[in-house]
C-alpha cells in the first residue's frame, strides 16, 4: 500500500458528509429499513418504527442484485415513489442501491444517498457514473476486495468529482460456512489508518444470522465505526429476500438503545 | 446444487456455438491478442501472427477494468476499429470486453463475441443486456464466484433468450500469492457435469506468470476443455497492461502446436 | 453443524475454569508476555509490567512453530525455567505452548496452562495427549478452521477426561494482506451459540499490526469475549520473533485500562 | 520468494528417489490403495488389482486423522501387519501415514514411505523426527498453505539430514463448496520452477469426487506432475472413509492405462 497516492489516502482532515440531520464522520449514524421494499404499507409501517428507535437514514432496495434471474428483482420505480412517501411521512432520507449506469441520473431525483453493492464493487463505469452525481455514494466493500482495491474504487468516485464516499464493510468471502460471509472488522481501524473518508458496518450481510446482529453492532462501535446500515422488517419470515438476517422493530429497538449507549462511553474512554 | 433448475443444467445436448470457422463445444477453439488494443501497428502484427500460429479468434481489449482509476483505460471506440480492421486483414473473429449496458447496442456493430470479465460477473444489468444482444458471451469465473452462482450468471444470460453463452474459467482469489490467481481446473470436469455449455480455460489471468501458461494451457487440453483464451504481445515489456503474463508471438506458436497435437491425442484416448 | 452431538456442544451450564485467582467463563481474563522467552532479565521486566497493569496470567514461547527451521526455536527447558521464576517473582500462573505428544507429561510439571497453537489444531495425537494431562488447555483457532472442525478438536481433549478448555480466536487466512490474517470477531458469539466452553482472542495474532491491537481489544471485549492475550514485550524492535505486533507495557496498560473499564460498562448494559 | 535460500531450492539437479523399481522425479509413479487399512481380506484385494493395473507402490491409512474422535482412528500396529503382508504378496513397497513423533522410529521397521498429511504441514516436531528416519517422505501440501511455506516445510526435513522428500499437491481450501478442496495444479509447474524435489498429485482428496478423478489426473501428467496418488477401495460404499472418492478396481485401472499412455505422449512432445 506505501506507493499508493490517492485522493482519499490519508494526509487531509477526515471527511464529513452530511444527511438529513446526520453527519458522517461526527456522528454515529444508523441506517436501518428492509432489504427489498415490498409495498407501501410494509415500508411506512417500518419507517415509522425505525424512526422511533433513533434510526437516522432508511434504507430500501427498489432494484435487487439477486443470486438467481428467477429471485425477486425488486419493484423498481414504483419502489422508489414509495420510499419517497415513507421520506416525507417520517424526515428520514433514503439510501437504495444502483445497479445500472442508465439509472444513476434518473434516481438521483429521488435517492439521498447512491449505495453500490458488493458485487459492483470493480463496475468501474457504474463507480465513475455515480462520480458524477451530486449525491453521496455508501460504497460496500466486495466480497474479495482487499483494502487497497476498496479504496481504488472509491477514488473511481472522488476522481469524477464527488469527495462524499461512504464506505461499509460487510464482510469477506471465506472458507467459513456458519456464517454467509466473515465479518471483517479490522477493515474498520485499517480502513482509517490509510483513508479520511468515515466507515460504517453492515453486521447483517457480514454474518447472515439475525442472532449475531447484537454483538457485532456493538463490536463495530468499539473498533471505531462511524455507524451502522442494519435490516429491519415487520415480519422478517414473509420478507421477499434476506429474511433470515432482519431485525423485527422490537429487537432493533433494543440493539440501538444499547449501541448508542455504547457508543456515548466510547466518546468518554478516549 | 441440487435444487437448482436451470435453462443451463444438463439434461440438453451439448450446445454447440459457431464463430468464424470454429465451434465451441466441438472444436478446441483458441483466442489470442493482446490484453489491450494499443495501436493499429501493433494489433495488425499481433493478428497475423497469432492467425499464423492457429488461433481461431483474434482479443483484445478496448474497454480495461483497471484496479486504478489512474490506470491506463482502453482506446474505446478507436480501438474496435482497429480491432475491426484486424479482422479485415486475417479474417479473424474478434472478442472484446463490455463494462457497461449502455454500449452493448452499439459495440455488437463491431464485435463477434462480447466477453464479461470476472469483475462484472455478478452486474446483472450487463447480463441482461448482453442476454439481449444477438452474439455469443464469453463469461469469466468471477474471482469469488461459486460454480453454482457462476452458472446462475449463465442463466441471466439465457433467460434474456441468448442461448450462447461460453464459459471461461480464469482462476479464483485464494491466499496464494506466488500466482495472481489460482487456476480451478477442476472446474472444467465439474462445469461440464452441470451444464451443456462449452468451457474455455485462461491460463494467463490463471496464474499471472508467462512461465505457467504452457504446462496450465496443456493440463486444461487434458481435462477436458473446449479451449483456450491467451494473451499475446509482440512486445510484452512495452505492454500498457498485462505484460508479465503475455507471450511472445513465438512462444504463443510454440504452445499453440503442443497444444492441438495434445488434443488430437486426447481424443484418440477415449 | 445441526447433526453434531458433541460433549462441548451447548445444554450444559457454561464452563467455567479458574486458573490462579481468575476464572475463564466469569471473569474478562488477561493473558500477557512476550511472544518467546528470550532471558531472565526480559521475561522478569515483563511479568512485573503486565502484572502492574493488571494481567492475571503471563505467556511467553519456549517451543516456537517457526515457519521457517532457521528461524530461531525458542529456549526449551531453560525458558520454562525462566517462567517458573517469573511466576515465583509475579504469582501469575503461566501459560506455554507444547508441540510435542513427547513433551506434554514433563511440560506438566512446569505449566499452568497448556497451548495449542493454530498449526497444531488438528495435529490429533497431540490434542489427545494434553486431553490426559490435568492441566487447562488454552486451543487456537486453526487459520483455516471453521467453527465445526474447531470444536472437534476441543472434543478430542473433552474425549479423553479433560473437560477444561479456552478456545481463542486468532485469524483466519484469507486474501486480505494489509493485515496478516483476518480476525474473525463473529467467532465469539457464533462459538458461544455452540457450546459452553469460554472464548477469548488474540488480537495481535489475528491482526499482526500493533496499531490495530487496542481497536481490535476493545471490540473484542463488546463482541462478549471472555479475555484477550496479547503480546507485551520490553523492546518490541530487538524482540526474537513477532516484534511487529507486540506492545510495549506502557501501551499494554493503557489498552488494558480501556478494556477493563469497557468490560464493566458492558455488563451494566445487560 | 526471492529471498528464501533453502537446501530445497533450485539450483541443484532434479532430486530422484527410488522406491522398489520406480524412481520419483524419472518415472511416473502411481500409489494407489484404500483410504484405510480395514482388514486383510480387503488389503490384499485392493493390492492385487491395483498392481494388475500398474500402481508402483501401495498406499493405506493406519492412522487416520480423523475431524471428529468418534470417526474411525484407524487399525495401528495390526494394520501396518497387514500392509506388510500385502507387500509380502504383492512385491509392492508401503507408504503410510504417521500422525505422532512417537510413532516414527518403530514405524520405520514396516513402512517404505512416511506420510505427513495436511493436517500436520507445520508439525515441525513431527517433520523433525522424519528428517532423521532413513525413509522418503511423502509430504502433502496444507490446505492453507503458500508454496513458500510449503517448501519450509521440506527444508525442515532436510535439514535433519534426510534429503528424500517427495510433496504432494491435494487441494487448498477455498471458498468452493461443489469439489471438498480446490485441486491447484498450478503447483506442479510453479514447485518445479522453485525446487529440485518431485511433485506428485493427489486428485481424490483434491476434489473429493469420484467422478472429476479422471480428468485431474490426465490434467496433472499434462501439467508434468512425477505421479499420482489415488484411493482405491473393492467396495466403496461400504469403506469406514473416503467412500465417496475411491475408484473400484476397474474404474482404476481404466484411468491408470489412460494415464500412461498420456505420458508416453507427453514425453514425445518436448
Amino acid at each position: 500500500m506505501n506507493n499508493i497516492k490517492l485522493v482519499c489516502s490519508k494526509g487531509h482532515e477526515r471527511t464529513t458528509i452530511q444527511v438529513g440531520e446526520a453527519v458522517f464522520g461526527r456522528d454515529f449514524v444508523v441506517i436501518a429499513g428492509p432489504c427489498s421494499v415490498e409495498s407501501e404499507e410494509q415500508m411506512l409501517a417500518i419507517a415509522h418504527a425505525v424512526k422511533a428507535a433513533g434510526a437516522h437514514l432508511l434504507r430500501g432496495g427498489v432494484f435487487k442484485p439477486r443470486t438467481s434471474p428467477y429471485g425477486f428483482q425488486g419493484l423498481g420505480l414504483k419502489g422508489l415513489k414509495i420510499l419517497v412517501r415513507a421520506r416525507e411521512a417520517t424526515g428520514l432520507p433514503i439510501v437504495s442501491e444502483v445497479l445500472d449506469t442508465r439509472d444513476v441520473s434518473w434516481m438521483s431525483e429521488y435517492v439521498d444517498v447512491f449505495q453500490i453493492g458488493a458485487r459492483n464493487i470493480q463496475n468501474f463505469s457504474l463507480l465513475k457514473e455515480v462520480g458524477k452525481a451530486r449525491k453521496p455514494v455508501l460504497l460496500k466493500r466486495g466480497m474479495y476486495s482487499t483494502f487497497a482495491e476498496w479504496l481504488n474504487c472509491a477514488e473511481y468516485i472522488l476522481n469524477e468529482g464527488n469527495p462524499d464516499v461512504i464506505l461499509c464493510e460487510r464482510g469477506i468471502r471465506t472458507f467459513e460456512t456458519y456464517t454467509r460471509n466473515t465479518l471483517d472488522l479490522s477493515a474498520v481501524p485499517a480502513i482509517k489508518e490509510l483513508t479520511h473518508l468515515p466507515v460504517i458496518v453492515d453486521p447483517a450481510h457480514g454474518t447472515g444470522r439475525a442472532s449475531l446482529i447484537q454483538p457485532m453492532s456493538l463490536a463495530a462501535v468499539a473498533s471505531g465505526a462511524d455507524g451502522l446500515t442494519v435490516e429491519v422488517h415487520n415480519d422478517p419470515k414473509a420478507a421477499l429476500s434476506d429474511g433470515d438476517q432482519a431485525l423485527t422493530p422490537p429487537e432493533f429497538a433494543a440493539i440501538i438503545r444499547k449501541v448508542l449507549s455504547l457508543r456515548t462511553f466510547m466518546e468518554s474512554l478516549n
